[in-house]
Protein backbone atom coordinates (compact mmCIF):
# COMPACT_ATOMS: atom_id res chain seq x y z
CA UNK A 1 0.00 0.00 0.00
CA UNK A 2 1.19 3.33 -0.63
CA UNK A 3 -0.36 5.33 1.75
CA UNK A 4 -1.55 4.41 5.01
CA UNK A 5 -2.78 6.86 8.03
CA UNK A 6 0.14 6.94 10.39
CA UNK A 7 -1.33 9.31 13.33
CA UNK A 8 -3.80 10.90 14.71
CA UNK A 9 -2.21 14.42 15.71
CA UNK A 10 -4.19 15.84 18.55
CA UNK A 11 -3.01 19.70 19.32
CA UNK A 12 -3.74 20.70 22.96
CA UNK A 13 -2.25 22.62 25.58
CA UNK A 14 -1.29 19.53 28.00
CA UNK A 15 -0.18 16.93 25.85
CA UNK A 16 1.17 14.56 29.10
CA UNK A 17 -2.34 15.18 30.28
CA UNK A 18 -4.24 13.73 27.41
CA UNK A 19 -1.63 11.29 26.44
CA UNK A 20 -2.09 9.46 30.18
CA UNK A 21 -6.10 9.62 29.52
CA UNK A 22 -6.21 8.37 26.16
CA UNK A 23 -3.33 5.43 27.22
CA UNK A 24 -6.00 4.87 30.10
CA UNK A 25 -8.68 4.81 27.95
CA UNK A 26 -7.72 2.23 25.23
CA UNK A 27 -5.28 0.56 27.16
CA UNK A 28 -2.39 1.68 25.10
CA UNK A 29 1.24 2.75 25.71
CA UNK A 30 2.65 5.94 26.32
CA UNK A 31 5.72 5.66 23.76
CA UNK A 32 7.39 9.28 23.67
CA UNK A 33 6.32 11.74 26.87
CA UNK A 34 8.72 14.55 26.46
CA UNK A 35 6.71 17.84 25.74
CA UNK A 36 5.91 19.33 23.21
CA UNK A 37 4.95 15.74 21.56
CA UNK A 38 3.60 13.04 23.46
CA UNK A 39 2.69 9.61 21.97
CA UNK A 40 0.20 7.08 22.26
CA UNK A 41 0.40 3.58 20.66
CA UNK A 42 -0.84 -0.39 20.74
CA UNK A 43 0.81 -2.42 22.78
CA UNK A 44 3.65 -4.38 21.12
CA UNK A 45 2.26 -7.66 19.80
CA UNK A 46 -1.32 -6.73 20.22
CA UNK A 47 -3.91 -7.33 16.71
CA UNK A 48 -3.30 -3.64 16.86
CA UNK A 49 0.31 -2.87 16.96
CA UNK A 50 2.14 -1.24 13.62
CA UNK A 51 -1.77 -1.51 12.40
CA UNK A 52 -3.54 0.99 13.76
CA UNK A 53 -2.49 5.23 13.91
CA UNK A 54 -1.20 5.87 17.14
CA UNK A 55 -2.11 9.17 18.35
CA UNK A 56 -0.07 12.13 18.79
CA UNK A 57 -0.49 14.91 21.43
CA UNK A 58 1.18 18.11 20.13
CA UNK A 59 1.25 21.50 22.25
CA UNK A 60 -0.33 24.54 20.82
CA UNK A 61 -0.80 28.07 21.85
CA UNK A 62 -4.08 28.23 21.34
CA UNK A 63 -7.22 26.84 23.22
CA UNK A 64 -9.71 25.24 21.56
CA UNK A 65 -12.43 26.89 19.63
CA UNK A 66 -15.43 25.43 19.38
CA UNK A 67 -16.84 21.63 18.81
CA UNK A 68 -14.41 19.75 16.84
CA UNK A 69 -14.71 19.28 12.94
CA UNK A 70 -13.12 15.98 13.89
CA UNK A 71 -13.92 13.13 16.88
CA UNK A 72 -13.53 9.75 17.32
CA UNK A 73 -16.22 7.45 17.88
CA UNK A 74 -15.15 4.37 20.82
CA UNK A 75 -16.72 0.74 20.56
CA UNK A 76 -17.21 -0.78 23.69
CA UNK A 77 -18.10 -4.25 25.01
CA UNK A 78 -20.08 -2.96 27.59
CA UNK A 79 -21.13 0.78 27.20
CA UNK A 80 -22.20 1.68 30.92
CA UNK A 81 -19.05 0.63 31.95
CA UNK A 82 -16.59 1.93 30.04
CA UNK A 83 -18.44 5.41 30.11
CA UNK A 84 -18.06 4.90 34.38
CA UNK A 85 -14.69 4.07 33.60
CA UNK A 86 -13.72 7.12 31.39
CA UNK A 87 -15.73 9.53 34.09
CA UNK A 88 -13.40 8.12 36.84
CA UNK A 89 -9.98 8.52 34.17
CA UNK A 90 -11.60 12.49 33.68
CA UNK A 91 -14.15 12.37 30.84
CA UNK A 92 -17.10 14.20 31.41
CA UNK A 93 -20.64 14.04 29.59
CA UNK A 94 -21.12 16.36 26.35
CA UNK A 95 -23.64 18.21 25.07
CA UNK A 96 -23.57 18.42 21.36
CA UNK A 97 -27.52 18.49 20.38
CA UNK A 98 -27.58 14.86 20.50
CA UNK A 99 -31.18 13.19 21.34
CA UNK A 100 -31.96 11.54 24.62
CA UNK A 101 -32.71 8.46 22.65
CA UNK A 102 -29.40 8.04 20.47
CA UNK A 103 -27.71 5.08 21.35
CA UNK A 104 -24.13 6.64 21.74
CA UNK A 105 -23.26 8.61 24.78
CA UNK A 106 -20.99 11.62 23.81
CA UNK A 107 -18.34 12.71 26.09
CA UNK A 108 -15.33 14.63 26.06
CA UNK A 109 -11.86 14.22 27.19
CA UNK A 110 -9.84 16.23 29.75
CA UNK A 111 -9.16 19.16 27.06
CA UNK A 112 -12.65 19.25 26.18
CA UNK A 113 -12.19 16.98 22.59
CA UNK A 114 -15.55 15.55 22.36
CA UNK A 115 -15.63 11.64 21.75
CA UNK A 116 -18.69 9.16 21.44
CA UNK A 117 -18.86 5.64 23.03
CA UNK A 118 -21.00 4.11 21.38
CA UNK A 119 -23.68 0.81 21.67
CA UNK A 120 -21.45 -2.42 22.11
CA UNK A 121 -22.00 -4.33 18.52
CA UNK A 122 -24.31 -6.94 18.57
CA UNK A 123 -22.80 -10.79 18.83
CA UNK A 124 -23.91 -11.49 15.37
CA UNK A 125 -21.10 -8.54 14.35
CA UNK A 126 -18.35 -9.42 16.48
CA UNK A 127 -18.57 -13.03 15.23
CA UNK A 128 -18.50 -11.83 11.52
CA UNK A 129 -15.99 -9.24 12.85
CA UNK A 130 -13.59 -12.62 14.42
CA UNK A 131 -14.64 -14.39 11.25
CA UNK A 132 -13.09 -12.21 8.64
CA UNK A 133 -9.82 -10.82 10.75
CA UNK A 134 -9.12 -14.88 11.12
CA UNK A 135 -9.75 -15.71 7.69
CA UNK A 136 -6.88 -13.04 6.91
CA UNK A 137 -4.87 -14.03 9.24
CA UNK A 138 -4.65 -17.53 8.09
CA UNK A 139 -4.30 -16.94 4.60
CA UNK A 140 -2.62 -13.96 3.21
CA UNK A 141 0.57 -12.49 3.62
CA UNK A 142 1.14 -9.26 5.62
CA UNK B 1 -10.20 -5.69 24.73
CA UNK B 2 -13.15 -3.38 26.59
CA UNK B 3 -12.55 -0.66 24.64
CA UNK B 4 -11.82 -0.03 20.74
CA UNK B 5 -11.59 3.55 17.84
CA UNK B 6 -14.57 2.06 15.80
CA UNK B 7 -14.20 5.28 13.77
CA UNK B 8 -13.22 8.72 12.97
CA UNK B 9 -15.93 10.95 12.01
CA UNK B 10 -15.68 14.33 10.31
CA UNK B 11 -18.19 16.78 10.26
CA UNK B 12 -18.87 18.03 6.49
CA UNK B 13 -20.50 19.85 3.76
CA UNK B 14 -20.47 17.05 1.17
CA UNK B 15 -19.82 14.01 2.53
CA UNK B 16 -19.69 11.78 -0.66
CA UNK B 17 -17.35 14.38 -1.87
CA UNK B 18 -14.93 14.19 0.73
CA UNK B 19 -15.36 9.87 1.16
CA UNK B 20 -14.62 9.49 -2.91
CA UNK B 21 -11.56 11.91 -2.44
CA UNK B 22 -10.24 9.65 1.22
CA UNK B 23 -11.41 6.45 -0.73
CA UNK B 24 -9.00 6.98 -3.66
CA UNK B 25 -6.85 8.74 -1.09
CA UNK B 26 -6.22 4.95 1.06
CA UNK B 27 -7.23 2.94 -1.73
CA UNK B 28 -10.30 2.08 1.16
CA UNK B 29 -13.94 1.40 0.45
CA UNK B 30 -16.87 3.44 0.37
CA UNK B 31 -19.38 0.77 2.45
CA UNK B 32 -21.97 3.55 2.66
CA UNK B 33 -23.18 6.29 0.27
CA UNK B 34 -26.80 7.52 1.68
CA UNK B 35 -26.79 10.93 3.09
CA UNK B 36 -25.95 12.35 5.52
CA UNK B 37 -23.46 9.75 6.54
CA UNK B 38 -20.93 8.10 4.28
CA UNK B 39 -18.56 5.38 5.47
CA UNK B 40 -15.14 4.75 4.03
CA UNK B 41 -13.23 1.45 5.41
CA UNK B 42 -9.82 -0.61 4.70
CA UNK B 43 -10.94 -3.54 2.19
CA UNK B 44 -12.39 -6.69 3.54
CA UNK B 45 -9.51 -9.41 3.49
CA UNK B 46 -6.91 -6.47 3.92
CA UNK B 47 -4.55 -6.21 6.85
CA UNK B 48 -6.73 -3.23 7.95
CA UNK B 49 -10.11 -4.56 7.38
CA UNK B 50 -11.95 -5.06 11.32
CA UNK B 51 -8.80 -3.43 12.87
CA UNK B 52 -8.22 0.33 11.83
CA UNK B 53 -10.74 2.10 12.31
CA UNK B 54 -13.49 3.83 9.84
CA UNK B 55 -14.10 6.73 8.49
CA UNK B 56 -17.15 7.96 8.61
CA UNK B 57 -18.58 11.47 6.62
CA UNK B 58 -21.68 13.14 8.29
CA UNK B 59 -23.00 16.02 6.87
CA UNK B 60 -23.67 19.18 9.21
CA UNK B 61 -24.75 22.44 8.51
CA UNK B 62 -21.64 24.38 10.28
CA UNK B 63 -18.76 25.09 8.27
CA UNK B 64 -15.36 24.60 9.18
CA UNK B 65 -14.25 27.28 11.69
CA UNK B 66 -10.30 27.36 11.37
CA UNK B 67 -7.57 24.89 11.76
CA UNK B 68 -8.96 21.50 12.66
CA UNK B 69 -8.06 20.65 16.42
CA UNK B 70 -7.81 16.94 15.15
CA UNK B 71 -5.56 16.08 11.90
CA UNK B 72 -4.32 12.83 9.84
CA UNK B 73 -0.93 12.54 9.45
CA UNK B 74 -0.38 9.98 6.46
CA UNK B 75 2.95 7.39 6.16
CA UNK B 76 3.44 6.85 2.14
CA UNK B 77 6.27 4.99 1.01
CA UNK B 78 7.00 7.59 -1.72
CA UNK B 79 6.11 11.07 -0.13
CA UNK B 80 6.73 13.19 -4.05
CA UNK B 81 4.54 10.71 -5.31
CA UNK B 82 1.71 10.50 -2.92
CA UNK B 83 1.68 14.27 -2.36
CA UNK B 84 1.48 14.68 -6.51
CA UNK B 85 -1.46 11.64 -6.67
CA UNK B 86 -3.50 13.77 -3.84
CA UNK B 87 -3.02 16.90 -5.77
CA UNK B 88 -4.69 15.18 -8.68
CA UNK B 89 -7.52 13.84 -6.61
CA UNK B 90 -8.33 17.35 -5.31
CA UNK B 91 -5.61 17.79 -2.18
CA UNK B 92 -4.28 21.36 -2.42
CA UNK B 93 -1.10 22.46 -0.24
CA UNK B 94 -2.20 24.25 3.18
CA UNK B 95 0.02 26.76 5.38
CA UNK B 96 -0.59 26.26 8.86
CA UNK B 97 2.81 27.74 9.89
CA UNK B 98 5.43 24.80 9.01
CA UNK B 99 8.81 25.51 8.35
CA UNK B 100 10.71 25.10 4.86
CA UNK B 101 12.95 22.16 6.27
CA UNK B 102 9.76 20.24 7.64
CA UNK B 103 10.10 16.41 6.65
CA UNK B 104 6.21 16.75 6.48
CA UNK B 105 4.04 17.96 3.48
CA UNK B 106 1.02 20.11 4.84
CA UNK B 107 -2.00 19.40 2.79
CA UNK B 108 -5.86 19.64 2.53
CA UNK B 109 -8.64 17.78 1.61
CA UNK B 110 -11.64 19.45 -0.77
CA UNK B 111 -13.19 20.93 2.00
CA UNK B 112 -9.94 22.49 3.88
CA UNK B 113 -9.60 19.79 6.31
CA UNK B 114 -5.51 20.07 6.83
CA UNK B 115 -3.69 16.81 6.60
CA UNK B 116 0.03 15.89 6.64
CA UNK B 117 2.23 13.68 4.47
CA UNK B 118 5.15 12.34 6.47
CA UNK B 119 8.51 11.08 4.71
CA UNK B 120 8.84 7.73 4.36
CA UNK B 121 9.57 5.54 7.04
CA UNK B 122 13.38 4.24 6.34
CA UNK B 123 13.58 0.90 5.20
CA UNK B 124 14.89 0.06 8.72
CA UNK B 125 11.91 1.09 10.94
CA UNK B 126 9.93 -0.59 7.58
CA UNK B 127 11.73 -3.79 8.38
CA UNK B 128 11.05 -4.05 12.14
CA UNK B 129 7.35 -3.33 11.97
CA UNK B 130 7.05 -6.39 9.26
CA UNK B 131 9.06 -7.78 12.24
CA UNK B 132 6.67 -7.21 14.60
CA UNK B 133 3.74 -7.82 12.75
CA UNK B 134 4.33 -11.41 11.44
CA UNK B 135 5.45 -12.08 14.86
CA UNK B 136 2.04 -11.43 16.10
CA UNK B 137 0.08 -12.70 13.16
CA UNK B 138 2.12 -16.29 13.82
CA UNK B 139 1.54 -16.41 17.52
CA UNK B 140 -0.72 -14.75 18.63
CA UNK B 141 -4.51 -15.68 19.32
CA UNK B 142 -6.76 -13.06 17.63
Amino acid sequence: MGLRIGALIVDCTDPGRLARFWAEALDWVISRDVDPEWVVEPPEGSREDCVVADLLFIKVPEPRSGKNRLHLDLRPEDQQAEVARLEALGATRADVGQREDDPWIVMADPEGNEFCVQNAHPPTVRAEWLRRYEAYRSTSGP
